[in-house]
């Protein structure tokens, strides 16, 4: 069968084999918003048209292409749901080379019953979790905006979503915390480290934020350290906000790309977490477990 | 005598009677960054000049124009200090018209030892303290950046700075926040009020943000009242922390603009302190009180 993981901004598309194995894959930056004018079909046929001539029957896909904007509107499933309910919910979508489905996406309630959904990482996660222990009661997805799933059993009973990337954005390009900061991309670990430490202490996160001025004022923060010693605080103060009902000692799934795994596993670690990094292709393994109880292979 | 508050953007005298009553005051815009080529003695001549021309002979300065940006810098005082310890380390201005001395800025660090600065602050919160009782632990100051003073017998003994202001700008301008936010200035005390209780949940600041708009889309939260949540989610998480360390049912403080300090004011009722509202005129209460430790009326 086919998997597809057809996001926003990117198409990503893995040929898997029975057993799930990658046999081949693809990625290209044909997200939905660049779809012209709803020509979802058009577009499938030129990302994967070899591999539907080579015999491929079965295309299952997830992400925001079953959103309003997308080819064909997945209705929310409401959690608690596994790849059982998952597998029970997938919607039909016309295409005439294939047999086309959609993964839906999950609604839920955070702690204080706000609303709030996903459409994607309802596959990943249940590819993530299919692979380690049913012991497993929280998992990070991080992100612009990251998401928490509280689990029980393998199945995703709740999330919530903290704003951590775009806050990092806002505040690094248009507050007065920019000024002492350098451009560059590469994380120093050393001052990402001192921002999970200080976030594990008293006094909030916005006076924390002062403090990466008040530091680098006071000749405490090297310029090329502080876009770093900023990520680590609000990371470092997602992890402690998640890590809160999460027992010492438990293994945290991380999932997604390796740069930002990597720097999450970290705060995790500090704050008490087992992190288990599990890269993107999660979602590959987690179409193929729920195409799998569909009899799709 | 006169007691001037000369900050960054706004320049405010007061010429005070024996008694510290305000006879007469003025404002103006002249902040330390309209001042052209440090000409600030002729700007202090236009502005004053005719109260100097009436026969005041002492000006008593505080703020900014004590930095280096400023008409003398005048070096930070260290942490513990009250009306006293400012008012032996005044520093002399040459100016020919009248005595003029500059009340100097606080130096401190906050809890986690990180060096925190203040100027113009400390003056307003000497005339603040001077009217309430010794018991108080501690007082706010409201703005885009917030002080949060630790009080000890009529003493700073230290201070810590929030970045809500500012915070609160680049997150509703700069983020996916904004998007369901109505333009207008007037604050709705009961959207206010959601943010603070939503403030006080578990779950963290970085998620509760992400809720602004997880309320929004489904409806929960009207597009007029999007900003006066926001505001209430910051300064609930800004009052939450401050308090932490603060005895319930405490006297606090709230030094600044009616408007701010009403909101603080709702927060810190809410966080279990009692908010006693002082407006901006503390300035002129501390410089009369500092001023007449050296003999001027």
């Amino acid at each position: 069968m086919i998997g597809i993981d057809w996001g926003t901004s990117r198409f990503r598309a893995f040929r898997l084999a029975a057993d799930g194995a990658i046999r081949d894959h693809k990625s290209s930056a044909r997200g939905i918003l660049a779809v012209p004018d709803g020509r979802f079909a058009d577009s499938l046929r030129e990302e994967i048209g070899p591999w539907l001539a080579a015999g491929e029957r079965h295309v299952l896909m997830c992400g925001m292409v079953g959103s309003r904007q997308g080819w064909v509107e997945a209705p929310y499933l409401p959690c608690p749901a596994g790849p059982e309910e998952l597998a029970a919910a997938l919607v039909d979508v016309p295409f005439d080379w294939a047999e086309v489905k959609l993964v839906p996406g999950l609604a839920g309630v955070d702690a204080d019953g706000v609303a709030e959904v996903m459409r994607g990482e309802e596959t990943q996660l249940a590819g993530a979790l299919a692979r380690l222990g049913s012991e497993v009661a929280a998992a990070c997805l991080p992100g612009t905006h990251s998401k928490w799933a509280r689990v029980a059993a393998g199945r995703i009973t709740g999330f919530a979503t903290h704003m951590t990337g775009e806050a990092f954005a806002a505040l690094r390009g248009h507050t007065i915390l920019g000024r002492t900061m350098q451009d560059g991309t590469a994380t120093v670990p050393a001052a990402f480290d001192r921002g999970v430490a200080r976030a594990a202490r008293p006094g909030g996160l916005l006076h924390h934020l002062f403090g990466v001025r008040a530091e680098a004022l006071a000749g405490q923060l090297a310029p090329g350290d502080g876009a770093s010693y900023l990520s680590g605080l609000l990371i470092g103060h997602e992890v402690k906000a998640a890590l809160a009902d999460v027992a010492a000692g438990s293994v945290v799934p991380v999932i997604g790309a390796p740069e930002l795994t990597a720097l999450y596993a970290r705060a995790i670690e500090a704050g008490g977490g087992i992190a288990e990094r599990i890269n993107g292709e999660a979602a590959a393994r987690g179409l193929s477990l729920i195409g799998g109880r569909i009899g799709w292979r």
